[in-house]
């Protein structure tokens, strides 16, 4: 941003998010140091620090180098202080992460996909209680408990909005019923939101960065995070990039559509493409991403008809990436999702190439391109990271 | 935004802005009626409007209606308390608006385009100058002057990225050249960005909004606001939606990508495409604007081959636009800039119906599509609107 661009000033808890986000990005800092990293006043940093050790969230440790007078004492996140269940509802399984505060994984499990919204919350509730007692976390540090599917999107409540494979949750008082069996509060939302404010919390990117993840699993999504804040719009349906067009005079998509970037190089449609193709990946109602792994695989080997499916996919991707980066000039690109967790290494260089090519070729600024380190979980990290950020941002009152 | 997503808290100049914003849109609100309307205690809108009325920002005129008890003072903007300078470097013209507190244009008026930087400066200057004398606005309330042109991107201090046609502006300290000149603070920013705080400031549209406004001139942009906020992206490049690709075996583009929307319906492409199709539109060498005002005018008149041709652009802007939606998920579309101020008839059905079509099927919230107001001056009154927005939401400090 240009210098004349008037900041908003930031508010309290603005100043505690941030704050809390220098210290889990820096592992060990003194309050002198975070003063010049956040560029708030020792004052105002001293005030929040005093809060944060109070609630346990931070604590102090040791003694920093000092370079003249008194030594540091060094803060650091107290990742046992809290705790948070994520669950992801995709297409082939459930998977469940319990995370820490400082956004590692604690452990992770996954039990089948459902397809009944009252087995779920059944399920659920005895995967919470099981889970928690496994891990052998204090139950009343797990402050709650998040959701997320894929898209178009999970409302507040339950799942309004659904692709064909999910109609039978949609207007399922899925938060109610969660929060009532688990005993927990319960956040529903997007998988590839979540997956973004995943990768803040588990990877140490600081709030500074604009980040987009591109999530491809049954679908293709994209979740947006800039200064640590969610890109939400007006309806809560933002990176919807698996249905934008590709293909002017491609074929109609079940969205409304024509030519969108999942139908024509999503899983589905690129297990269909190698089919075609006389490749043979099993049984025709073999669960796609088990298909898909099984393409990529043969495609990693360097078999050249799975390779050749699998660059088409990701042509595709790339485009779709492109538009993402074209629009929401992130700086930090993140290929994530069960799809790209077997497939990565085929779709970075495309994805990395076609994005960076043109950003070249307009001047514009620098971009990272990375696969997630969480792929298979990315999700459900990101769903227990939601949580966690919920809980440390708290919903605001008047500043007067 | 569903409710149990956590708001941020709103710091003391996210509330004089909300404050204002509400004002403006209210014409006149008692103090009473805008704690309701922003959510804010009565004690914070009772600080913001006093210190809003030393400003001289607002007056209390009048007295409302009362629901019982004394009477309550309404308050107003203070249109004529402050003026600031906007001014777009178009391909074909450059253009000026005066606007006032309220985002109304006080006088606007054309010059040539201007090809050398040095030469804008001295005529920039000069306009400035002549400009507020012409308008009778006492000079001392003119608070600053904002210069917008097409993308990539103008730079904090001069164009530093530029499409072909502006190649001689890279690196030239436009911004302190025109403050030496012109006496006053100068912004520099992307025409497409300023069209949207233009909207948001000249047709009375609320803070809530996440707005996209679709500026379709020389080129196609985009700019995005939420919440009263530009979304600016990592290297204020967001929004560059003219450059996505919607036919991935479409031809090469400039920018280094394929099948770019700009490159198969902008302006420039339709006028080729007329051409092609035997439509006389003048010598070879006319002017882009004019030329594609001259085929939108036959088309308008019901020519069947300028039609044809103007509907295939209005097909490439409609998945242009559909997928600007998908990604950013605004409440409201406004298509604005020169092309549409003369096609904007033919565009809006095509654009509604691909737009709103695909929100139907998905079952996605409603969105609002619909003609700017402003069309050939709407990027000069953003670029207006964007010093008025930059003086009422003044860079803040540390709030403690």
């Amino acid at each position: 941003m240009p210098a004349d661009v008037p900041a908003v000033a930031a508010s309290p808890t603005q100043s505690r998010t941030k704050i809390l986000d220098v210290i889990r990005a820096s592992r060990t800092i003194s309050r002198v140091e975070l003063a010049q990293a956040t560029g708030l006043t020792q004052a105002t940093v001293s005030t929040v620090v005093r809060r944060l050790l109070v609630d346990g969230l931070v604590v102090e440790v040791g003694r920093g180098v000092s370079t003249g007078g008194k030594p540091r004492t060094l803060l650091r996140i107290e990742p046992t202080a809290r705790y948070a269940l994520g669950v992801q509802l995709a297409a082939e399984a459930t998977i469940f992460v319990l995370a820490d505060l400082g956004g590692a994984t604690v452990s992770r499990w996954r039990r089948p996909a459902l397809r009944d919204p009252e087995q779920a919350v059944e399920m659920i509730g005895a995967e919470v209680d099981g889970g928690i007692e496994r891990a052998g976390v204090p139950r009343e540090r797990v402050i709650g408990l998040g959701v997320v599917a894929s898209g178009p999107q999970l409302a507040a409540t339950g799942i309004a909005l659904a692709p064909p494979a999910m109609t039978a949750w949609v207007d399922f008082p899925l938060r109610d019923r969660l929060e009532e069996r688990a005993g927990l509060p319960v956040l529903l939302d997007n998988d590839a939101t979540a997956t973004a404010v995943g990768l803040y919390w588990a990877d140490g990117v600081t709030a500074a960065t604009t980040i987009a993840a591109l999530f491809m699993g049954h679908g293709i999504g994209a979740g947006v995070l800039t200064g640590g804040q969610v890109y939400r719009g007006a309806t809560n349906n933002a990176g919807e990039i698996g249905h934008v067009t590709v293909q002017l005079d491609g074929p109609p998509c079940w969205c409304g559509n024509r030519g969108c970037a999942e139908l024509l190089g999503g899983t589905a449609a690129t297990i269909e493409r190698a089919r075609q193709a006389g490749i043979d990946l099993g049984p025709a109602d073999r669960p796609t991403l088990a298909a898909f792994g099984a393409l990529a695989r043969r495609a990693l080997a360097g078999e050249p008809g799975p390779l050749a499916v699998v660059q088409h996919s990701a042509r595709v991707v790339a485009v779709a990436a492109h538009t993402l980066v074209n629009v929401v000039d992130p700086d930090l690109l993140v290929l994530t999702g069960p799809a790209f967790a077997v497939a990565g290494p085929l779709y970075l260089p495309v994805v990395t190439e076609v994005v960076t090519g043109t950003r070249f070729a307009r001047g514009s600024g620098p971009i990272a391109v990375r696969l997630s380190t969480h792929g298979p979980e990315s999700a459900a990290l990101g769903a227990a990271a939601l949580v966690l950020q919920a809980e440390l941002t708290p919903r605001g009152g008047d500043p007067g």
